[in-house]
């Protein structure tokens, strides 16, 4: 029995309703009847999507605003979207996390892959930070909220609204501390054995990357006993996780003081100030210095924003990642490990991996590749969009 | 100064002497003057190779009878392929896994990425086993078999002259113990906290898959309390791997009894025979006698043989991909994980990832992928072969 207080948004007989039924979640503006009554309704109104044929599919959060019109919710038509429905995507969410960490600090909901479409809740021991990306989400905060408290049991809620993402679903930024108590400060993170610093009120989107630690723990392997730098830092990500496991010494740089007075703070309460040091400035101007001076490291990570974020961008992109790799190889002993990341959906593996490999060869250097990562496990993927996992992690032995 | 005594082998114009100085390192023989001269060179000569304007490109292996007719060995027109070149080799190869492993129990050479083209070395404590599986390595197996004693300290050198790739090039089958004694009987491997039993002489391949390591200890990462089970479970890889994670129960599914009663030994070397159960049979049978007999499970992998070994074998293998998925994924609690793996060359991640989601959707159920993952760091690759990374593992959270 379909809920028929919702609205009913009609797939067109071009639309992809297959694709629907087999899984993916998105329904993109031309797959749609979008007449008047269906442009009228709200931006993130829940609504019953049909095929063409009138046969329910499931419900939907509706944006004219935005090219992906409909996001699935639930495949059961019937679903009441409230706040037993959050609490179970919600403890569905908790109990993977609960399963693969000892202590709470993890990126809880990613979107999509845990059933709440464009919402990403990272969560810092009592402190939740939520990123509602997409208008339902807006609509819906509070009973989302409510949940969350009642299914993990945080004290404090922040809803940070920045970011490009928003921007896409027609949506202004806001932020603030939504439930409890600001944080007085920056929050401890322990993260494979190093400690980081999450500025969550002040910082880049959650306030920490939980998605490297993996590839943080990589690095750490390879590290002991070794000269490390750290290019593109943040708050200390890779320079701090080998200073855990071992390493003698981590430079990291970054172009914010801000990043790096946490990451300082980090290695402080990690008691291992002594082997770390800064450095602020253009990562391309600080490698060439480096180089310049002929210094040499055992291992060398480069983590840069997203330089390809959009199909646009890709060929600049490219030629950016290219240019690290450039870049950095000089500074790699012989027998030494160079680390490469990208964040950019754009670019695919493939291209991210030539991109890195030119860039080394441009160098003079070969290399052999010891480790591909992704994001950790509590970065969910749903299949259907697994193409798009945005982080990727070479390491080259050179 | 080009070694005169070696023979020149040399590339057609049409050949693509580009992506040699680019570092790949094979020459098809479409690509080389084949005339009657070079026809009649031995199967693993060592020769000059030039390109057309008769430029050298360094030293390879050469055998008319491969596809693959060059392999690069050096980049120098004048290295000599001796006792030193293989030191330097191995001394490489050894680093690398000393600064990944506390134990001397990994793949110590991976092929061309370890600069040794065609040469698989397993190293198992004080035994190692070799697989020289291009004809240069089986003329030179001396050499390499001094070097690889002199470099490790192993006492014991097994060469394991079989299976598919020394039949593309032409070789015959052979297996010895070509140093020291032969082992009184398995070896115990430990990995990831468990105990495996590697039949060196008798065994699959090396005796033993160091590859799935990183796999194995993310299974044990979901296994604290779970049900196990494993399916084509070998000598007991991911059963064993996660009972040493906290499980409370493993079943290993495989059709050798030889393996099921290493898998055996294994768990009562480890204090869990306890806990560890094993089931002799086909694994499709199996899978389909679990499910009529409502049997679930918290955690369930399937770790397969190389259904697509070629391309001509790809369509079948992705079937039987998918077929293993839709017999496992009811086997799995709502909220449990389903391992898959693959280890075709031919189906690479994306295809493998296709079918594996195909299955699970015939099934009738959904899954998030919360975890990609490769061979281990000591299984690396070279980047422009990297595409071919064989091994792939997927779990899903369903």
């Amino acid at each position: 029995m379909t809920d028929t207080s919702l609205p009913v948004v009609r797939m067109l007989p071009k639309g992809n309703a297959l694709a629907i039924r087999h899984g993916f979640p998105w329904v993109y503006a031309n797959e749609l009847v979008l007449d008047r009554r269906t442009k009228k309704l709200p931006a993130g109104s829940l609504a019953v999507l049909q095929d063409a044929e009138r046969k329910p599919l499931g419900v939907v959060a509706f944006n004219a605003n935005s090219k992906i019109t409909c996001r699935m919710l639930d495949r059961s038509p019937d679903a009441v979207i409230d706040g037993a429905w959050f609490d179970g995507k919600l403890k569905a969410a908790l109990a993977h996390r609960e399963t693969l960490f000892d202590a709470p600090f993890y990126r809880l909901v990613h979107a999509e892959a845990d059933g709440l479409p464009g919402v990403i809740i990272d969560r810092f021991g009592d402190v939740a930070v939520v990123q509602p990306n997409t208008a339902w989400a807006d609509r819906l905060i509070e009973a989302l909220l409510h949940a969350l408290m009642r299914v993990t049991g945080v004290s404090t809620v922040i809803v940070n609204g920045t970011g490009r993402t928003r921007a896409l679903e027609g949506l202004d930024d806001r932020t603030e501390v939504a439930r409890g108590a600001a944080p007085a400060g920056p929050i401890a993170v322990p993260m494979n054995g190093a400690v980081y610093m999450a500025d969550v009120l002040g910082g880049q989107k959650t306030g920490l990357f939980y998605d490297q630690r993996p590839n943080h723990a990589f690095a750490a392997r390879l590290s002991k006993g070794a000269r490390v730098l750290d290019v593109f830092s943040h708050v200390g990500g890779f320079g701090l996780a080998t200073l855990a496991g071992g390493a003698t010494s981590a430079l990291a740089v970054d172009g914010s003081a801000d990043a790096l007075a946490l990451a300082e703070q980090g290695a402080g309460q990690m008691g291992v100030a002594d082997r770390f040091a800064t450095r602020k400035g253009d990562a391309f101007s600080v490698l060439e210095d480096l180089a310049k001076d002929k210094e040499l490291f055992d291992v060398v990570i480069c983590d840069p924003p997203a330089f390809a974020p959009s199909k646009k961008a890709l060929e600049a992109g490219l030629r950016a990642y290219e240019r690290v790799a450039r870049l950095a190889a000089p500074l790699v002993k012989p027998g030494g490990y160079l680390g490469l990341c990208s964040c950019s959906h754009a670019a695919d593996l493939t291209k991210f991996r030539n991109a890195s490999a030119r860039g080394i060869g441009r160098a003079r250097r070969r290399g052999q590749i010891v480790h591909t990562g992704f994001a950790g496990p509590d970065h969910p993927l749903m299949p259907h969009l697994a193409e798009s996992g945005y982080l990727k992690a070479l390491f080259f032995r050179l």
